[in-house]
């Protein structure tokens, strides 16, 4: 009889691998033949599952979405307009996910991103579909009349990505100069402003 | 007569070559062996300069800050309280700075930040500066009754570090969703709300 091999089990056996070297030492510390190693098959066997280099850590970025993701679609379930934005805001900031490790891994990616076109294509396509999502809640706050800034949308949309990937960074690359409580004001206070003429 | 070695000019030269090869290939691409190849000089020789690859790492993010700097303190000149705050924001933006690969080189320094403790605590004390720099100018801002916002200091200063890291690193990572304008309107209304009580 063929030795079965579960393939979706050996994709997410790698990935934990992958994720646990980019939170040891960063985007620098995965290499095929470190994750093969640690994985415990051939390198050969490793590139059955995963092309390269690239595609691991793009896989684990999509862990890391995903992790945020599921308690972002939790939280913002049958909500719209400013709730559906306060919700998305708070379930997504740095303090508030429930695996830090996430951060990490999205600068790691992000990194990565930033000399490699394909990985950058992907990006950019998300932080589309992220806007489009933000967008559509500002949209909703504007016919519900929640929404009375005079502010453009898209700078709405853009200041609270940006203030979303700055404290990731932050986060990690200074967690003494994030203090959850700030943060969280600060996402209180662009809120109020959305409800300001 | 010895060969003379112009020291400070060698550091330059392997800064320069680090910092092409962080453009080229991110973080990963700087290695001992690569920047000694490239500068023309043998491994052993490299090391009398830089005893490993996070100080040539460390190098060229000083560099990077020092070029984002020049311009800022020639800015800020002679400023204080609000006008000191709209000119370091604006001189500091991804989208206004003279040379837009230093952004690439903060986020890979960034990255390499989160995995060791000694550049760690470098930035964690650089973050402080820059917090305190900021802090001063709040101060001098509310001495002078032009800052009456009701915001706490601490959460202003935040606001505007995440506003600057946030843009730094979409500006590298999906520069189409960063658009100059939205940016420098973004500022313009963080400031118009430091003069709304």
């Amino acid at each position: 009889m063929p030795k079965i091999i579960d393939h979706a089990q050996r994709r997410e056996d790698i990935i934990d691998v992958a994720w646990g070297l980019i939170v040891e030492g960063g985007i620098e510390a995965v290499t095929m033949r470190e994750v093969a190693s640690r994985a415990g098959f051939a390198n050969g066997a490793l590139r059955h599952t995963f092309s390269g280099k690239d595609e691991i850590v793009k896989a684990a970025y999509e862990r890391a979405l995903l992790k945020i993701q599921d308690s972002l679609l939790a939280q913002v379930k049958g909500l719209q307009g400013i709730a559906a934005l306060e919700a998305s805001l708070r379930a997504t900031l740095p303090t508030t996910i429930a695996d830090p490790s996430s951060s990490r891994v999205l600068l790691s990616f992000w990194e990565r991103v930033a000399f490699n076109p394909t990985l950058d294509e992907d990006y950019s396509q998300h932080v589309q579909v992220w806007t489009d999502g933000y967008l559509q809640h500002v949209t909703e706050g504007r016919a519900l009349g929640e929404i009375v800034t005079e502010l453009p949308d898209e700078q709405i949309v853009n200041e609270a990505i940006l203030l979303n990937i700055g404290a990731t960074v932050l986060h990690v690359v200074s967690p003494t100069h994030l203090k959850a409580a700030t943060l969280e004001a600060q996402v209180t206070d662009f809120l109020a402003r959305l409800r300001t003429p």
